[in-house]
């Protein structure tokens, strides 16, 4: 094969003409031009992993660092920023069926697992074992066992699921026992995209007398859910919430509960401006804050969050249902044939957002895709490509053009130009 | 009194010609343009508390929300992203004396003290007591006491200053015995700019078998100092480093200790992308990473400190002893008789580059200084004032225009306009 690659659209190919209705009859289909231009050939297949960026958020941003830092200064504190934290947790509690008040943006999703976990393992004096699963992210899995060194001892107990794909739900329900003092898993697997019964897990959990803490990060903003009786969450905002790189994650607690936050800081003082040197903690979800928040991050949430909220999850949670069951449909059909296997649950109703295929030349595969097939997928060790489809800006023509431009570089002659294993981070 | 305070210049008043003088001789003036202009008539002595905005950081930002965000998209952590809290701690290590590889940003001030200090008592089991001072910010002390709790028990001892003024040097000395785990203190003082001798408190530290924890965040890009033989340190950068609001903190570990971080997360695995289930701690100071990092805030960081390193940290002392002489002599002259009294040591050997100025009337005479007054200072309770003198941006002349402005606003009429007492945050 000589010459670039044909990048379509492939209107003679398999299900060029559903793509074209879909789009037609796509309610969100306007949200698309509310985000800052990439390159315009590229299909962006990564929102799972890093949202794009609002337009919205260009202007806001610009406001933030030219007029509240570099003119108002110190008084933007005062004016704005102190509260922007639990404001920015405000406007996510309705798209998690949270109630306002018990949600702030603070740190990364990880320190906020060790927060609530050391937590949690308080409130549960006498029971030592922590229950997860293979398939949660790894830093769930560290950070839940260095929570448990750092109460006293408690284990995590990992159940395995049969095949990477489907969460291992009744294993995980009889491994609760009364040792059990929390239940952790992700809401929506990073990997397969398997997606949890909460309501059933929850139950199950409190039935036992344990506490449940769900890792909302691959959820968030693109399945409806009701935290309801849960009792503690966090999760990520720069995946389907377009929060931009590494902003600050939230945590959730249940208003009932009483959990105690190991790391004592000014911002988690109930009067952080008297200057005590005795820590007394805000009686409010305020006392889940630690140190200083990056304002700068902060601030790109509130208008992604907002464009989130217009669209409703509801509508989006439609429109990703319809988009992965149509790649999954199209991924069978074309490349099925090619050697690539759909490693997701085939039930939308047990299925995040993301799609994951396997093919055992997926290195080699994500680095043609991304090079000269112009489809910017994520790859997981050791054979996984993950398709995410972001229903504000990802259209049905977008999924059947990434569908047929992989099938296209799918000849030995491309892919041998790279690389078989994946050396240092990308 | 009415119509509006004249905010002067003040040729006729005390100091004029020693200012001007001063300013005409700085080698340093030249950097106040390297700052964009908050509005023309305002003098900003907050620097102590949030540093003004580098005009190389409003282009820098533009391109990493526009290209690296916007455009590159999840490619930019390959290219850039995923090393970059490594290489802004590379750039400051130099700053504070600090061997390359041995500075990391991350987190917040508040996470990073929670993290060394906990990591160094696990370093010094049978070891039960943390000594500080109760002229620490409040957040270290909350912190240190939840460090030590986590740790199994570990108590903060608070040690007493005479007059809030002078650090209790030499009862910290004393203090120290072979039950103390730890020693942690601000390198400078939030409140009175009180400058510790950071090399013998060390060394005293050393000698007991103690681990010593310094928190330079008044200190860092301000006033030299050799980290050496110093254990561990964190510091923040939005002061005098001027990296933006909330922006990052920073941890030092000296090579030679091997001191976990309690908050394991992927960002500290020797292997992130390994997606291992088991924890591995990284052999570098990677570890005391934890989760994703907020890249705007983070990279906010980049052209502040390159301002710094290149103005010279030598030289920036230079201008901040020269400056804090100057506000003293004449707030003794021109401010002293209408009942303020200096706070911060008279020694500039004992100083760093703020000086906190005493009043029965502080909260009414700052709300007063930023109406009318047109000059933000920062306030702390119940009576203290903070005037913060930021080198690369601050004259002489802004200090004797300043201090004349007080002294103008100080009548009844105009004071009781303001409330007494500070109500809510800010």
């Amino acid at each position: 094969m000589t010459g670039p690659l044909p990048l379509g659209p492939f209107p003679d190919a398999a299900g060029y003409a559903d793509a074209v209705q879909a789009d037609l009859a796509d309610p969100l289909a306007r949200f698309r031009d509310h985000f800052a231009p990439t390159e315009p050939d590229l299909i962006y297949l990564d929102g799972n992993s890093l949202g794009r960026l609002p337009s919205a958020t260009v202007d806001h941003l610009r406001r933030v660092v030219d007029h509240e830092w570099g003119r108002a200064l110190i008084r933007s504190w005062g004016e704005r920023w102190w509260d922007l934290a639990r404001e920015v947790g405000d406007s996510i509690a309705p798209l998690i069926g949270a109630p306002a008040g018990s949600v702030v943006a603070a740190d990364s999703t990880t320190v906020g697992l060790f927060k609530l976990a050391w937590g949690a393992l308080q409130e549960r004096p006498g029971r030592s074992e922590i229950v997860t699963d293979d398939m949660n992210f790894p830093t769930d899995v560290y950070v839940l066992g260095a929570a448990g060194r750092a109460a006293g001892g408690a284990t995590v107990t990992i159940i395995e699921s049969a095949d990477g794909v489907e969460g291992p739900e009744e294993a995980i329900l009889e491994a609760i026992t009364p040792a059990t003092a929390l239940v952790s898993l992700s809401h929506v697997s990073f990997k397969s995209a398997y997606l949890y019964d909460m309501a059933r897990i929850t139950a199950a959990a409190r039935a036992a007398g344990a506490l449940v803490l769900w890792d909302l990060s691959h959820s968030v903003g693109v399945v409806p859910m009701d935290l309801g009786m849960a009792d503690m969450a966090v999760g990520c905002t720069y995946k389907y919430l377009n929060g931009g790189p590494g902003a600050p994650a939230f945590v959730y607690v249940n208003p009932a509960l009483e959990v105690d936050n190991p790391l004592h800081g000014w911002w988690g003082h109930e009067s952080p401006f008297s200057f005590d040197l005795e820590y007394a903690a805000a009686d409010s979800i305020a006392r889940f804050q630690t140190g200083t928040m990056p304002i700068l991050s902060l601030s790109a949430i509130e208008p992604a969050v907002a464009l989130v909220a217009e669209a409703g999850v509801p509508a989006i949670r439609a429109k990703s249902v319809a988009l992965t069951d149509y790649l999954i449909a199209l991924a069978d059909e074309v490349l099925g044939p090619l050697g690539f296997t759909v490693a997701s649950p085939r039930s939308s109703a047990r299925r995040g957002s993301h799609v994951s295929l396997r093919h055992d030349d997926a290195w080699r595969i994500t680095q043609a895709m991304t090079d000269v097939g112009r489809v910017v997928p994520d790859f997981r060790d050791p054979d996984n490509i993950r398709l995410g489809l972001a229903p504000l800006y990802t259209s049905f023509l977008d999924v059947h053009t990434a569908v047929h431009r992989m099938a296209t570089l799918m000849n030995d002659d491309l892919l041998n130009r790279y690389p078989e294993a994946r050396g240092a981070v990308t």
